[in-house]
């Protein structure tokens, strides 16, 4: 592959420095005609990518991935124009650098204003999917960072020609060498170097599992933005429009249940089990959901089953598997088609468990009582807190932030999605008159 | 002392989680009462801080500590009235929780709001100063954030003393227990215990010398934010106004000389070496300032000296100690009457010296020229970037955002002034009708 890839981790970091500085004062028109340069190499030289990604995907076979992994790892000419377009998405986002937060005029005459800059170098740690390397690349480059990448060992062709591609174009239209860099070998012994260059790299982006972050929150000293995973909880108040209900419970499990945006657990107010349970119980087991019940919900569900079956109504509630949750089950985080659910006698009571269990991802209430609405947006303690909707919204896209790089569950620096403004710091440029302090 | 400043450090920090839970949720009103409780209780209060305070003194004395520490210890009824004060000044200001920092009506209907909320536990790490208690706990509490103080083991007296009429006037003015709570004993142990409490501390604030810091450093793993050192420049440019440079190099050197935001290393364009240098040496030799300069000044002042010995003008700026400077001096925060000069041919040159040395705190440019003032402040990474001001202004009073906690010089979360606004996190709050994605 390119010289550029085979440097030291060392190298590539510095070398992301110095093109920093200089990204940093690059206009928007010039960063938008550098993605779209990457654009038009992406889909020019589509055979190179599949010629590499054809060879990630042999060694993947001989090592014995499984399906899934595979899947992710493959790319074809139809992928690889998504992957192009979804540049062009972000070329047409508004460029974050330079934006004035804020501004006055101080008492004594200075000028102060906040204004938004690009925060240098920053790192991408990510698993498997190719994409990454583009997406996280154009994130990087339109918030004025210069990136350095690292994929996993599986992807390392494929990467590394995505990466170069993009390189290339970059700097043929005018960025500085170096800003979009690569660092080769999916080794643990690269991943903490790159985790220790704390005079070049900002901030690292972690874009995987919990093997992953665990590993990195080992030897980090660079500071870290760890996605924490997301156990998503949606509270159904007493006063809550159950039809409503059902139908955002069943989005919000099924839609797609393996993110981090997916329910988890489901919390319901005593006095609604009887309204809500019936139809919901059915609707879940249709969509192949197991649930995880507490004795609660399976007390009620036997007294329906029973009932059913006297009245001769037949089995359609009964079809939804129900097991015993357990006090794990509270804290799991299922990414896949398991629900946990409890029964509560108070928004309050609901809002102490997600206190307990919850990660602090999105939690979502389904109320027509404001009062009830109000504590709960007040009182949970989250990235994003739902009233009357599901919490698969949870998303830059959805947001209106365009792209994401990812979802913080932390409380410093960024919370939710990572866009382009998160990718920023800021600074405080101050003028006057030859202005000396009394 | 109090029974709450005994117990252990994680019960301490469990305390304030609990507490932090609630106060994220009380009112400006109710805040502002229990801030002027504790403005009252100190006032009434003056001699039972003057007893503890005295016997830190006369161990502090017993321990040799030198007349600097001791005077920075020293309590006296008036330094009590002036601690008192402050906490005034920080009711004085907005509350910074429940601000809607942005919000929108989603095309899909979905109101979005970007929400300011405290960021829950906050433990200030702070040395000697025992009005840092007050300062810090009023600035915690008025951002609805606990606080855990972990002052110097040669002011435990005066902090548990002060901690504990704090704690007191805030419960009875309705605040939580727990709210406000300390942790005795100033040993590595403790420090490296409150650095460890991830599951109940969400962030810590050093207060202190790089000592501190670098203790720090060695065993955190909840999230810190250094103040790191003030290396701070100033470059007059060949266009500067010299009468003005020489009144702002003074003032950023000498004004308060031991502070982060005091001048340490001047630059100096060629041009204007002869217009600036004879009577800028002379003031600062006035204030006693000595000069570490680099070949070119020197030997400019050489030929200045000589020419008025020849002329009988006499020695006035003879009168300035000047010693070469070295590699060092460029790197070293003196906090003290000395001052580095050099010599600089463009402004490209200045930011290229500030990249390699400054430490990215606050440096300025005094120009005329615009293309000259925009480049630095484009091209220099620091928190504030002044135009024809002295550096001396960074500071949260100053910029107009009421006290500060600190000063920070990492770019995540917050740069700059450590303020109110700075103490918090933000959640997104989202409310549909029964949104679900499709």
């Amino acid at each position: 592959m390119a010289t550029a890839l085979s440097t030291s981790v060392a190298d590539t970091c510095r070398a992301a420095r110095r093109a920093a500085r200089e990204l940093a004062q690059i206009d928007s028109a010039r960063k938008d005609a550098a993605l779209s340069a990457i654009t038009r190499a992406l889909i020019e030289r589509t055979d190179e990518i599949l010629a590499a990604n054809a060879l990630d995907m042999e060694l993947g076979r001989e090592a014995g991935l499984g399906d899934a992994l595979l899947d992710r790892l493959a790319l074809d000419a139809s992928r690889i124009s998504m992957i192009a377009r979804a540049v062009q998405d972000i070329v047409a986002l508004p460029d974050p650098v330079g934006e004035v937060i804020e501004g006055r005029r101080l008492p004594n005459g200075l000028d102060i204003q906040r204004v938004r800059v690009p925060l240098g170098v920053v790192a991408v740690v990510y698993e498997a999917r190719p994409n990454v390397t583009i997406d996280a690349t154009a994130l990087c480059v339109k918030s004025g960072n210069a990136i350095v990448l690292r994929g996993s060992s599986m992807a390392t062709h494929s990467n590394a020609t995505l990466a170069q591609i993009a390189a290339q174009a970059a700097v043929a239209a005018g960025l500085p060498e170096g800003c979009i860099g690569l660092v080769s070998g999916g080794g643990r012994e690269e991943l903490a170097q790159l985790a220790s260059q704390n005079d070049t790299v900002d901030l690292i982006i972690p874009r995987g599992g919990e093997g992953l972050k665990a590993a990195l929150q080992e030897v980090a000293t660079v500071p870290v933005i760890y996605a924490a995973s997301g156990n998503c909880h949606i509270y159904v108040d007493a006063t809550a429009d159950l039809e409503r209900a059902r139908a955002i419970v069943l989005n919000a499990k099924t839609q797609r249940p393996g993110v981090c945006n997916a329910v988890e657990t489901l919390l319901v107010h005593e006095s609604v089990l009887a309204g809500l349970l019936p139809g919901l119980l059915g609707a879940l087991g249709d969509a192949g959901v197991l649930v995880r019940a507490d004795e609660r919900v399976r007390a009620f569900a036997d007294i329906l089953s029973e009932e059913r079956t006297t009245l001769g109504e037949g089995r359609r509630h009964c079809e939804v598997a129900i097991e015993p949750a357990t006090e794990e089950d509270w804290a799991t985080e299922y990414l896949a088609l398991t629900l946990a659910v409890g029964v509560v006698d108070s928004a309050q009571e609901a809002i102490e468990h997600i206190s307990r269990y919850g990660s602090g991802h999105s939690e979502a209430i389904l109320t027509r009582d404001t009062d009830a609405a109000r504590a709960f947006q007040l009182g949970v303690d989250a990235a994003c807190v739902y009233v009357n909707a599901s919490t698969r919204f949870t998303d830059g896209g959805e947001f209106g932030m365009g792209a994401e790089i990812g979802n913080s569950t932390q409380k410093l620096h960024a919370r939710g999605p990572i866009g382009l403004r998160e990718l920023c710091t800021y600074k405080y440029l101050v003028s006057g008159d030859g202005h000396v302090r009394g």
